[in-house]
């Protein structure tokens, strides 16, 4: 039912708006991006199905209840609140971009528009699980790049935070371009496709390394691929070349992976196995492919670890989710905060992409280019089918392929125009006059 | 299930093991921690009990392997290794040092005997459950030395990776020090103390500031923590102080935390409110806590989110899972890797933990101090309950006051020896010469 994976504050705060009278007020709530995480030039929108889930299914448990019950905080909540709890379910409006489009710092990425109390509750799930996706993706885009067509394999979930975001963030990874995953759940649940090669311990648990390498080789057959670095990486890729043929390839973990990589490459050539594809994992990330390709490194494919499963360099994401305007019995107000640093502009959006900028306008303006907000849940129901991952992943690649080159560097340059329509102005310096009674800042 | 919560290697592994003859064959995995992440003088072990979860439920159900049957990797794999997966279970050991417990680098965390095939499979999840917490656990517990006693809350569900991150990590953050988290499912699990304030959300809900400060004082009494960052906070200082009691206290979420908490402590207790607390939240971490309590900031106790979370500075712990020795028909043999900066000792352990230094040794060595590695399954069997959480906490509280006081720092010093006993050494040699036919390095 899901209801108490939140924060405290979301429920006190719906006893709050419950007692004050306040829960057939239609809240519009909004999950923007503050500022891209550090070298980042874009993000990509993902997680958006585990969001929708999550807002279909909600819902109070009996024994959650009693529990919410027993707290202190709910000491003076009246019984009619946990009656209210007892029938909770979302019965708002969803509004998305699609997963798999790049944003920018100051765009909203889910707009939520609902009775106050069902609007507040989704906070957290929704901030936790849409960001840790996009973190993933984005991250996994980078790399994608840096490898310049050759295969990513995403390898985390050992790194990653829970099995349970080992599952996702491959999920993740996918979107961002990864080829395939090392996490078998996820290919069960999501279809993307599985790889792996063989571990340490499978060449350990031979006495003869040979012997290790024969026995992957009857089981595996095309699809071996022979870890070299158990003891000896020359001697090991000359025991693999002494089998020949059926052999995918084999996978270096550790050491100078330029030097090792010639080296096998050489001795798999030699042997007339210039189609077995050579492999590396191990503390990589996009710098450190470049690094490697660009030194012209016969590296086919790269297995990524850690540095996409918790996205190492950027590991949070600066999300917020806030009440921009409420309404009820047609009178509208808008709301914003004006705390340092963190102030908000009010009232519902929409994004608007044209080739040359964003423009992040009212929602309900007329716009140029394609908005990118779209309704996904009316009244509580699911409009229609979410786009499938590989529609997702699709629309990934082709969008990021339209950005400005600069944009897909790995390097931070200048940020991609996302400027504010004139009528949203409008609207934040009249907020702020309202809340405030000042001029608005520039 | 659980049993396709894996790297797909794991189980390609497994059916070559089960093909190779091998499934009889004992093999005894280590987790251990190679190096200590940047930053930290030391982990704090977490996580047991959703590994021994795992491990006494562990299995695949019918669909499961009607997926693996369906993947090219498993093409050759014979029909009885699908019939062999229908029955598995753990049957084997699992010895864990106790939750809360220090750690350095080099040391074994778990330690896991069963048939090989058993024992190779959980190495992914074993990996990521008791990494993640170990991560989490260990920074709190440096939020919580820099707090010097003012209470810290664990608020940080928004940013961890998933939402059931958010709810392993607040007990992973308890379990390191923290007085109590945001997150209510880890309450309702974990009986975890749940502390939480008022968003900004709820102040802009309001036509007038003081209408929210009001309402929120007669639904929690003195309970209510008073957000004040909305506007301007010392105007809502004195809106708060207006109302007089009842009043827990305020929160200040954003600005310059030192002058802010300043000018608002000066308005509480002009107002007769001195026992109002003052908690602020956002963007802390360790240093700047130290640094605004050495600065005389008149803070009674700190939210933190993001950096405990996703333990920000170091969002990985390079734990490894290693094939340490295999044991048929009475025989043992002994393994280890060699890779480059990555080689494993091999041979089952024991960490013996004395005033002055831990002696690594080998498992059924006699040794001084306290033996950290214990028992917990046995034959697949759970031997006794695992510690509470309480009790888990109270050993991380007291073994860190323990710890040499350069240790117990923010700052990395000398790392605490962690030696390997003679006969570990001489094992070591042996094997190396065993395996590689060369003397070992010093």
């Amino acid at each position: 039912m899901n209801g108490l994976l939140t924060d405290l504050y979301e429920l006190t705060m719906a006893a709050g708006y419950f007692e004050a009278g306040k829960s057939a007020e239609i809240a519009t709530f909004e999950f923007g991006i503050r500022r891209l995480p550090p070298n980042r030039n874009y993000v990509l929108a993902a997680g958006l199905p585990q969001a929708v889930d999550y807002l279909l299914n909600l819902g109070f448990a009996g024994e959650e209840i009693d529990y919410l019950r027993g707290l202190p905080q709910f000491a003076r909540a009246p019984g009619k609140f946990f009656e209210y709890l007892r029938g909770f379910r979302f019965t708002g409006d969803l509004f998305a971009v699609p997963e798999g489009t790049p944003l920018f710092a100051g765009e909203p990425l889910l707009t939520v528009r609902a009775p106050i109390i069902e609007a507040q509750v989704p906070e957290t799930y929704l901030l936790s699980a849409v960001s840790f996706q996009t973190l993933v993706a984005s991250k996994a885009a980078r790399v994608v790049a840096a490898a310049g067509g050759r295969p990513v394999i995403e390898f985390g979930s050992r790194r990653a935070h829970t099995p349970e975001a080992g599952v996702l963030g491959a999920r993740a990874a996918y979107l961002g371009g990864c080829t395939s995953t090392s996490n078998i759940l996820a290919g069960f649940r999501f279809s993307i496709p599985v790889a792996g090669t063989a571990g340490h311990s499978w060449v350990m648990s031979f006495t003869c390394e040979d012997a290790a390498f024969r026995k992957l080789q009857s089981a595996l057959g095309e699809h071996a691929v022979q870890l070299l670095d158990t003891y000896d990486i020359a001697g090991a890729a000359r025991r693999v070349a002494a089998l020949g043929a059926p052999l995918a390839g084999v996978r270096i973990d550790s050491g100078d992976f330029l030097s090792n990589a010639r080296q096998v490459r050489a001795i798999l050539d030699e042997a007339g196995l210039g189609a077995a594809r050579i492999m590396v994992s191990g503390d990589l990330d996009e710098y450190r492919i470049r690094e490697l390709l660009a030194a012209g490194a016969p590296i086919d494919s790269f297995g990524v670890g850690t540095q996409i499963a918790v996205s190492a360099d950027a590991p949070s994401l600066s999300g917020v989710y806030k009440l921009v305007e409420l309404e009820i019995g047609g009178i509208k107000r808008y709301t914003a905060k004006y705390s340092d640093d963190k102030s908000t502009i009010p009232g519902a959006k929409q994004i608007f992409r044209d080739v040359a900028r964003d423009v992040v306008a009212r929602s309900g303006e007329c716009g140029r280019g394609e908005a990118l907000l779209r309704p996904v849940i009316l009244g509580g129901r699911l409009i229609e089918p979410l786009p499938s991952l590989e529609e997702a992943r699709t629309r990934a690649r082709e969008s990021v392929a339209r950005l400005a080159p600069a944009l897909r560097q790995l390097e931070t340059t200048d940020p991609w125009p996302a400027i504010y329509s004139r009528e949203l102005r409008a609207l934040a310096e009249q907020t702020r006059l309202n809340l405030l009674g000042t001029a608005p800042v520039a």
